[in-house]
């Protein structure tokens, strides 16, 4: 075995871990937690049913890599609670450091070359990173409307910063912007979900 | 919501219970088995990591679809621990039942891409498919490793079994093989493979 494989190899190794990071979003059918290994795979998924919808400048393969290792930085950050205001303030420093261990983990120029895509990602310039960025918003809202409210119940959570959470899909994915707001509107009037006051 | 676009979001809300469909495979550090989506994720981006040792006919980004739908079909007919000889004899008519009801949730044209690209993956005929198998087969052989020969212990498995198990990654690997050819002797010399008798 090369050097270069058995660098390859680890990297495979490692990255197991990101089965053991739970999310605050509960699977459809509420048994549990989700994880973000489960969840990256079900947002790549997501990207190749939904490819139809993106806009024509985004790259579809590339938003299915995007989204298959933007998660990997949680190995060692944690899953950052989207509506945890203290969390996120050291978010940004805590993943950059896990991304240049993990990724650091791969031979130098695969390695920089996936750091790049994790940081366009995380950046959210492209239109493929946005894209990518906005099934990453879509994904917990269906899962949310299966579990009559689920996280925004548990935690407290109003509808305006449901809102706030949503909006980069109606820049990523603006043919998927109706679909958003009539599930929102659905769950108010299911109950789901608090009113703003 | 166009009836087209409500078709898609009940494919991907019903492709959750992926998430619970566990595997005989135990994550790297032996904490619980593995469900089939998480696996799932974990052959996608092992493609990306390791597409430079494709065959050259081989599609990279083919099999990396491949990859994600490939075990959709378990959310009917379950995980068939692929030592359950009994098992696996009905396993091809559980499955095609279940691809039919499975895909067919999605548009009609993209229902039958999809179940396509599953019938080339399980037919195993083309390049890619044959890549796509080998992953397959790589990634609970490392997994196995790390857990001190876990599945393979559990259910009295002989290294000849193993080796029929693995053989599919000569064919659609083969630069692959001598790293499969390392791990399995790795794995007799820490006694964690009964040698066949």
């Amino acid at each position: 075995m090369t050097s270069r494989l058995s660098q390859q190899i680890q990297f495979i190794l490692e990255i197991d871990r990101l089965k053991s990071i739970l999310r605050q979003t509960h699977l459809a059918d509420g048994s549990r937690l989700e994880n973000s290994a489960e969840h990256s795979w079900h947002l790549a998924l997501m990207a190749l049913v939904l490819a139809e919808y993106a806009p024509t400048e985004v790259e579809p393969q590339r938003a299915i890599a995007m989204l298959l290792l933007h998660d990997l930085v949680e190995i060692d950050a944690g899953d950052t609670f989207c509506y945890d205001t203290a969390g996120n303030a050291s978010k940004a420093a805590r993943e950059a450091a896990a991304a240049d261990r993990i990724f650091g983990l791969l031979p130098a120029e695969q390695g920089q070359t996936w750091q790049a895509l994790w940081r366009e990602f995380e950046a959210g310039t492209t239109a493929t990173a946005q894209f990518a960025n906005a099934l990453d918003r879509l994904q917990p809202l269906l899962l949310n409307q299966q579990n009559q409210g689920g996280t925004w119940r548990e935690h407290g959570i109003h509808e305006a910063q449901v809102w706030q959470r949503l909006a980069p899909i109606q820049a990523g994915a603006p043919a998927l912007w109706p679909l958003v707001e009539q599930v929102v509107a659905d769950c108010r009037a299911a109950g789901y979900l608090t009113p703003s006051s």
